[in-house]
């Protein structure tokens, strides 16, 4: 977050930043969205909702997981939460009540770490590298598994590596961790934001398998902060519970919004939008390849790529707080996302338009020569 | 929870039920809002905010302390929060870290004690009742400290009892929190659905108070889950810390129509709502009177009457099941509020037309005849 306080100083000054940090989307939600939005508010439909959320939505989501993932999940299992945030706060809550230990793996988005540790979890980071094309997997939980380990959380697609993992790898977990009454949490927050490969899910596929999901992404809902999470059929009772002593309900507008997500102009939009994500991927590593600094992982997801320094530097942190101020490229260190060899990794992020990211690319090149 | 269940069950059977179990005004938020939110989402004002919120947003309720209640509240000292519940959750995560007691009224609303067993923090429940107006004062605070005692929270205007503390109560309690390095969490959701007597809020008036707030009651937002809370300066950094893991950030669109709280037109209709909200009380109370049902506390805020039913019953949660089965009348029992002295007592909520209330207490008339 330095880098980020930093570089809106430095435009605050006048300096020309090109912004690689920014894990937001640089479009705004797609008009049928907005547009369902302003129905909703001109229709007064701003009163609470249930706690689970708006069955329509619930409906609607149930029948994209069916149509688009061929993944059988119950509008039942479906919470609405405020934001993936809401939906980590939820599951965290109930699974890490007897056991005390969650694992994740390291690098990864560090603030599901920090929102276990507040619920006085303890964490169980696991490293992860070009070794297993970053991906924790099942050998590595195996090694890792004590008696405490109440979940594993596994990112697919994964920020900050982009990295989408492999389905029948998550399945195995999630049965290794069924004879250990241990559950498993995926948080597939970027999913449909995948390239070379269609988007897969594991919603509804294991009774210990809880998914994470949003709208912000894909969707380009950041803002509206609307997510939601699938729970096996036996803790539907005891998350619900949570829900209603927690956050009460999610947005209502924001909920009737994001019906609008599931209609077929939407998606040619946010189908548009995946193309030019993937074109700025292949821009960024081409341009990385072409000064030689190794992308270790092609990210198949998201809109990061994780890239290895260590031939250029020693001290990633250091790196990107030079990188800034002589070039205005604001990139974000690996020691954002945990320890393992974070002082070899930064992170950049596509999420500026292709000239931008040209120029930022042609910045770097010149700062590294 | 049950109550509100069954009642919609029956209703959905096509009984008709008068409505007094729940908390939610029957007003939509104020036209003013409502188009605010809809120029922000035409503008496409849907991406994130800092985890702080608006910073317009933000200085306009440090206006609104210091017009209204003569309060000094620096902008940098709010946070704007997904609902009251989000402010809630935000200063627990901070202030019971260490010490891991939250002393509590009881009766009080429900769910800020789970939200705390769920932050693992231990729960002092003080039982409060007539003889002290339903409110925790200074000598039952300085009875029931102990060493752990991290924060006392205290709601004014209450649920379920609509009392409102007296200021210099409160600031006397912070005080001698003060001076044991504890502090004091004044919940100020209700405020501005004040009967008789002005509003009067804390805010910023010591050093270890904390206030919660929302506009949800007075305003009408509920469905748009937006709130906020004052944090002494001293925690504004820990505070965004958090902030920026859990919630990252409050809805944008419902910042932006939140901005329309503050305009003359909405002061307008929420006080003529104000209004229409204390002439319900006038009718409930008026008519438990006529039926010799005590009135222990005549509300001076929020839109409950809390009732001693032990003359016609000795089990309330009983009493409220066949009220509804009988007469399809629903209210709340006292264990949804906590234990003491709870099966005496019942909640009336007045949030449904003036006819609906009426009938209700017409037939919670016959009922106990």
């Amino acid at each position: 977050m330095d880098i980020l306080a930093r570089s809106k100083q430095m435009e605050a000054q006048g300096r020309d930043i090109i912004h690689m940090e920014i894990g937001e989307p640089d479009f705004p939600a797609p008009q049928p969205i907005m547009d369902a939005g302003i129905i909703a508010l001109q229709k007064q439909q701003t009163f609470y909702t249930s706690a689970q959320g708006l069955p329509e939505l619930r409906a609607a989501i149930s029948e994209d997981y069916a149509e688009r993932f061929n993944c059988t999940v119950d509008g039942q299992q479906i919470f609405i939460t405020p934001g993936a945030s809401g939906a980590i706060q939820l599951v965290f809550s109930y699974v890490l009540q007897e056991r005390k230990t969650l694992m994740i793996e390291d690098p990864t988005y560090p603030c599901n770490r920090n929102v276990a540790e507040l619920l006085n979890a303890k964490i169980e980071a696991v490293a992860v590298d070009e070794t297993s094309n970053f991906q924790l997997d099942l050998k590595a939980v195996q090694t890792h598994w004590h008696e405490d380990v109440a979940a594993v959380l596994i990112a697919s697609p994964s920020n900050p590596t982009g990295r989408v993992s492999d389905r029948q790898e998550l399945l195995a977990i999630a049965d290794f961790l069924a004879c250990k009454g241990s559950v498993l949490i995926v948080d597939e927050i970027y999913q449909g934001l995948n390239y070379d490969n269609a988007p897969s899910s594991v919603a509804g596929m294991r009774d210990n398998i809880f998914v994470i999901n949003s709208f912000s992404k894909y969707f380009g809902m950041t803002g509206w902060r609307i997510g939601w999470c699938v729970t096996p059929k036996a803790y539907i009772k005891s998350l619900d519970a949570i829900a209603q002593n927690t956050y009460l309900a999610s947005s209502t507008p924001a909920q009737f919004a994001a019906l609008a997500a599931y209609h077929e102009q939407t998606f040619d939009i946010v189908e548009q939008r995946r193309s030019i994500f993937q074109q700025r991927r292949d821009l960024i590593c081409d341009a990385l390849n072409d000064m030689s600094i190794k992308v270790p992982c092609i990210p198949q997801g998201a809109f990061y790529v994780y890239v290895n320094i260590a031939d250029v530097s020693q001290d990633s942190f250091q790196f990107c707080q030079q990188l800034l101020e002589e070039t205005g490229v604001a990139v974000t260190p690996g020691c954002d996302f945990g320890q393992y060899r974070a002082e070899q990794f930064i992170r950049l992020a596509y999420t500026s338009h292709e000239d931008r990211l040209y120029e930022g690319m042609k910045r770097l090149k010149n700062f590294i020569a």
